[in-house]
């Protein structure tokens, strides 16, 4: 079996490590020895649209990772991959490293501490995490991964392969640009106005009835988002708008994690995802009053933590 | 003693009704028989810039109002406004109504309930209420007076005069417009960004050093105001941007009652003051694209209570 290292438990970095235990060596890569121990001697149990228990490896200390990993899915959040990154500097030799983040720019952060090959990911799956040792898995979405830097469609494609063997959704693109454009212009607009209402994604976002009504301020923001997208020379694989209105027709209330960042208080993944549109935005003298206004206050709202 | 009713005894009718009790015979109309008894037992009591015990008459039934009443102030919140003067309907058959809401529109209610002669008012001191029978003054700045229907600057000037006398600051204007509109471009700003950051009006506010600060929104928004106010014909007062500068360097922590309202979950000044104003920049044609943003994220805010 080939070798894979996950690093990062959270909701995502669990779901992939517990279904691809069935088909390879998993090694998940912690912050903390205690979830470590806690996922080596109880396992990873998924509930949801999955429902076992993954025996697998786990540790804390990244020079124990094994040297012969030929994949790394580096699964934390945004906020936490650069110090992830410095932490496997000169590691993995064997390794491709494919990054799973929201936003823009994950890549770059990761080429900086390393020459591994790169494949970008983006996800629509989601879970909750239950504990150290359990994840629900709730959305099936898929996983749509391309090549990023020194790999081809072919590994794209491969890695799509072994994640579907494990029982997950996946997808090889030969641009992941378009799909992941999409995602950035959703999300961007859904987690900023969600962290600002206190809403979770759901009717609210697609109303358009009334002046008043929020589906108003989303069409307008995901219009923002699209012609910067153009401007980038980016062809949207997805209506973010559609990708919107499908999205609260599923009829349960989801939570964005940058909603649940601000009530928790936590820093959010604002900068690679509002700020990096922000900035494109400006790089491309696309003028984007509202996703300007919604970073400032997302910003500000953060500022207001201490 | 000339005789003189404050409906409402939230902070500003509180701090009106402990000072005109020092030059008139006052009467307070509640909504809780309980707080009227409280007053009356214990007299009302103002700590802060003055600091004093004022002795008055108080009721929560309309009918046992003065009918030798000169003059009325309805010092309730917009929100409770159309109730106040329906209650009132009828009654006061010789005073002179004062309305002295936030935002536009609190006029027109109260004329649509009798014919008294009316005089608007904008306040900018502010207070804390630390009880029934307490209430702390805390900005001393003045309130502003102007005629409406059926009265003269003289009116304004007198009832001026009357507050003056009482210890708090007043000043009469011949058209009370220019000042209304200040406060209110100043109050959708303020309040809107104080709501959705979750940060009293403090420094943030007013930063402009990098492109992600706060103030470049505050300053937007302003500039927005500004527009809708010359449309409107409105030769602005004060400079908003200066009002909130200003405001921000007081050296005290305030905290707009839009933020207070929705931190309880309680229903908003979002229409008088916001609504107002982006109803009025679409009767004359200009865009406010921010404005509106900000009516709709706070709009859906309040959606999210239930």
């Amino acid at each position: 079996m080939t070798s894979v290292v996950v690093a990062g438990a959270g909701s995502i970095g669990s779901l992939l490590a517990a279904h691809l235990a069935r088909v390879a060596e998993v090694t998940v890569l912690t912050r903390r020895e205690e979830h470590a121990a806690t996922l080596r001697e109880q396992g990873l149990r998924v509930s949801g649209r999955s429902d076992f228990t993954a025996r697998l490896d786990a540790t804390a200390d990244p020079a124990a990772l094994p040297a012969d990993a030929r994949l790394a899915i580096l699964a934390c959040k945004s906020t936490g991959l650069e110090p992830l990154a410095a932490r496997l500097e000169g590691r993995l030799p064997q390794a491709t490293v494919m990054t799973i983040q929201n936003g823009l720019g994950a890549e770059e952060i990761v080429a900086a501490h390393g020459s591994w090959p790169l494949l970008s990911a983006v996800t629509f799956m989601s879970g909750t995490r239950h504990g150290d040792a359990h994840v629900e898995y709730v959305l099936d979405t898929a996983t749509w991964i391309g090549p990023f830097r020194g790999t081809s469609f072919e590994d794209a494609r491969r890695v799509a392969e072994l994640v579907e063997s494990a029982g997950l959704k996946a997808e090889a693109f030969h641009d992941l640009r378009p799909a992941q454009w999409s995602k950035l212009v959703f999300n961007a607009t859904v987690n900023g106005v969600a962290a600002l209402t206190g809403l979770p994604h759901d009717f609210h976002f697609a109303e358009t009835e009334r002046p008043s009504d929020l589906g108003h301020l989303v069409r307008d923001l995901v219009d923002e988002g699209r012609a910067v997208a153009e401007a980038a020379g980016v062809d949207l694989h997805d209506d973010p708008w559609e990708m919107n209105v499908l999205a609260t027709r599923r009829g349960h209330r989801h939570f964005p994690s940058m909603l649940e960042d601000v009530e928790a208080r936590r820093p959010t993944e604002l900068e690679p995802i509002n700020g990096a549109l922000v900035r494109a935005a400006r790089r491309h003298g696309v003028h984007v009053p509202l996703h300007t206004a919604v970073y400032r206050l997302v910003k500000a709202k953060e500022a207001g933590y201490s």
